[in-house]
């Protein structure tokens, strides 16, 4: 691989003669995001991210580009790499690394790695690229002071580099080992790499990290994990879980783009069509009003006995993926665990059903089974495979398997993603302003901030909120400015 | 006021003769409510709750009929009391005198102090009676040693007993004083009539409480109050944030109930009315469905901007009570804090408008206001009044401004209160069979038992749940037989 530059900056992107349509998207994307504009307008003249140095592993969208900016108008220095090999919009990325006073012979924006269908050995050296600064003004060797992950993939980058260098080697994988993927044999080729250019790169670079922000549940999850065994290398803000964020974008932004996915990549009729859906955490309950909201009949496939409760509530049949798999025109993943479809699932599927997942990552479908079961691929278009059994009923897969609304389609819209970039940028802020508040745990925002990215939202559309008295306020125990609920409500 | 007693019995109800009717409605809701069936199936041979003698202030509806008994099954002795004056459902209450195996002549049931239609000094006398014991067998005055609350009050009769007694006096209070209220006034009454009879009465035999297990937002809000003044006197459990109460009765319940409330009371057409519902907690979402999906269009006015933005994105319009009443042909509060609707508001009201409160209790719309008005009044039937104002135009005000679910209808449904008192019988267990694991504040039920209520409840319903694999479970960070969720999960 190899990097592009142009002056001091380094960067690697499909297309920068689409920068202008880019540009054009996001100055209509700052308008539908109005949160990312109360952030600048509150804290542009302050730059509370002066120093930071901010490497961000996050799909490289539209919306994206305007949280990108939004850092570096705070003052953050930025490196970016996207999370998903197929979520980069590439005139977006192409905007963001011209900039908005750059020009494609002297661009003066950020320096970003993620173009659209990576393979996956690029997609690595991608977020290894994103993690290495430029040597500092000494020439010593520089990482990141400051994280902003989406799934955990650069966290995980930096862990396992700091394992393996202690260990002095990187494990060798074979296809017979029990946590053998083709994905985690590729970080693995990564890390040996850079075992042997600099044996104490990730060691000595991490203990600069103040630490990491934290986009989605299954990043979260990891980090908690990560905290429960005492291996968290710096403290963490779990962004996913504002109210602001969880329980609009899982849900809401959901509900835009599962459909959305669908449509562009097989334009079916989804009313009067049988879906199942593995899952009814958020991005389950967003899916199923999505395609609910289409006609479909949705059966919910559920684990935990009150979200299987929930669903049943709404009204949707709760099944196994086992006795409902034969009935469903649509499979839809969204548990964020591994394993959900197998390839004995795609087998008694009906011809030409749709499977596809929107959970973070690739691993709730068999994809490496299907591979290896005789069936034949024949793509229809990119993203879009049919994949022919030898008994020549077929099944169409979205997106490989990886999260469909952003490889099929543009992800979530602007409005949405406001509300969880706001939430990404005051955490940012938090870390990075208070370095000495943390221990090397997860965090979750203080309930004042969540209000406070409803309320901007609120106002954006035009809603009209009721202040309470004092009168009121003290009936409720609350205070007239908020926080409005104890910790433990639930929305 | 005389107490009725027939043998050992002393209660007081409004017909006897209703029973029949009662049982026979006990018995179908009896197979609406597999919780409590469950319950006593686990537990009627371990008798959990032998020895306790439990308080019980809760709707006396059919469905509590089915958890008074489920308690009797458990082992306990109980007394019980409406916590509404418009709530009891006499056929209910005739049914539980009497017992599974009495007759009139010689009921075998549980002392019950409730009839639809008390007055405040009636409810406040049958609150008091259901909380006096007989004497024990030492001849020694009893309380209760477990209280089962909805909405405080019992909690409060006695927090304001005890206080009283300390001070030695009862206040007087008049018309002017800044927390006159009928009702209030009433409560002084009586502890005044009590003090003079018995100086200590609450003072000797309050200790002898394990704990108070309450059921609604409003009781668990005081609580908390209480708990965080350092006043309160027992510990207590909130059964209100169980996921399958509070994400239940109060959302899906009140889905149910609302428009049968109003059906019931006016009988008008909801679809393509104009609906203003004040509060977007569960009780607002459960309400807004209900109107939505008759066809109403639901205005919101909120003080919490996050509940305000979930309005939003459910479709609703967000506006203030001030800006929206001039067009609401339906005007329904919900937030559980006060002065919410004034008689300014009536003033400005489309004519015929209807106004009903589905919030604990009562001071959300400003009755006492209104009989001040000049506005008169006309009985349209019990429950449901047109109020004349000066110019003519009528508002039509459902229950007095009480909850108008229990007073125009029936309450919720089995189904979803089998949930909720699955809670109550799960928390007095608890508290009662481990009376030294509790200091003076407020608890929740651990996760495990939530999921717990929910399992019996999905089967019930005949959901098939997912099991994970060991594989699964450990990827998700989870034991295969749950808690499936972290302690921060909002569902
Ligand atoms: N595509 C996107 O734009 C997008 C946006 C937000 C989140 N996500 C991702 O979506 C996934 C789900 O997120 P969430 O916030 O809904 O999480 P969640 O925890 O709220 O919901 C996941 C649900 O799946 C259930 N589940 C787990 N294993 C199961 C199994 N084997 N069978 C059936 N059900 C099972 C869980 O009980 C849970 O209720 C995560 O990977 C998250 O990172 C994707
Ligand atoms: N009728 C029934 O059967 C029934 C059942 C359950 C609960 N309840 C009662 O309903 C009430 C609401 O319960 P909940 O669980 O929804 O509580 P909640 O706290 O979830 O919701 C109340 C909402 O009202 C809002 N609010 C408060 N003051 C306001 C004001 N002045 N203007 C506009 N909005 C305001 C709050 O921000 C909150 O979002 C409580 O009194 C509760 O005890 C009644």
């Amino acid at each position: 691989m190899q990097i592009d530059r142009i002056g001091d900056l380094d960067f690697k992107v499909a297309d920068l003669s689409l920068a202008d349509f880019g540009r054009k998207e996001i100055s209509l994307a700052e308008h539908e995001m109005p949160g990312m504009m109360a952030l600048r307008r509150e804290y542009s003249e302050v730059r509370p991210l002066a120093g930071a140095r901010i490497s961000g592993s996050l799909h490289m969208t539209v919306q994206t580009a305007v949280l990108i900016e939004t850092l570096v108008d705070l003052g953050a220095d930025v490196r970016w790499a996207s999370c998903n090999i197929f979520s980069t919009q590439d005139h977006a990325a192409a905007a963001v690394v011209i900039g908005r006073n750059g020009t494609p012979e002297n661009p003066t924006g950020v320096p970003v790695f993620a173009w659209k269908g990576e393979t996956l050995p690029e997609y690595w050296w991608c977020t290894d690229r994103m993690l290495r600064w430029p040597n500092a003004a000494d020439g010593s060797v520089q990482g990141p002071n400051m994280l902003l992950d989406d799934g955990g993939d650069a966290t995980l980058l930096i862990h396992k580099g700091v394992q393996y260098e202690k260990a002095g080697v990187v494990p060798a994988l074979s296809e017979e080992d029990a946590d053998y993927t083709e994905e985690y044999s590729v970080i693995l080729d990564l890390l040996r790499a850079s075992l042997s250019d600099d044996p104490q790169y990730w060691t000595t670079t991490s203990p600069s990290i103040i630490g990491v922000t934290e986009e989605t549940t299954t990043g979260v999850n990891r980090l908690y994990q990560l905290a429960a065994a005492g291996e968290l290398l710096f403290p963490a803000i779990n962004v996913n879980d504002s109210v602001t964020k969880s329980k609009f974008d899982n849900k809401y932004g959901i509900r835009h783009s599962l459909v959305d996915g669908i449509n562009r990549a097989v334009d079916v009729l989804i009313g009067g069509k049988v879906a199942l859906v593995a899952g009814y955490g958020d991005v389950g309950k967003g899916a199923s009003e999505s395609l609910q909201g289409q006609g479909a009949r949705v059966i919910i496939a559920e684990a935990d006995p009150i979200c299987a409760l929930q669903a049943l509530m709404d009204g949707y049949e709760v099944a196994t993926v086992e006795s409902a798999v034969e009935r469903a025109d649509l499979i839809i993943t969204t548990t964020g665990n591994k394993d959900i479809i197998g390839v004995d699932h795609m087998r008694r599927m009906k011809h030409q059903a749709i499977l596809g997942n929107i959970g973070h990552f690739d691993n709730e479908i068999d994809m490496a089974g299907l591979a290896r079961s005789g069936a034949s691929r024949i793509e229809i278009k990119p993203q879009v495979d049919e994949w022919r059994f030898p008994d020549g009923h077929t099944v169409i897969v979205l997106s490989e398997g990886r999260l469909l609304n952003l490889g099929n389609a543009t992800g979530h819209p602007s409005f949405v993603m406001s509300a969880s970039f706001s939430n990404q940028v005051i955490a940012q802020i938090e870390l990075f302003t208070k370095p000495d508040s943390w221990d090397k745990e997860v965090y979750r925002l203080p309930k004042s901030l969540d209000e406070k990215v409803a309320r901007i939202h609120v106002e954006a559309l035009g809603g009209e909120l009721t202040q309470l008295t004092k009168d009121q306020a003290e009936y409720i125990g609350v205070d007239v400015e908020g926080p409005f609920k104890p910790e433990h409500y639930r929305y």
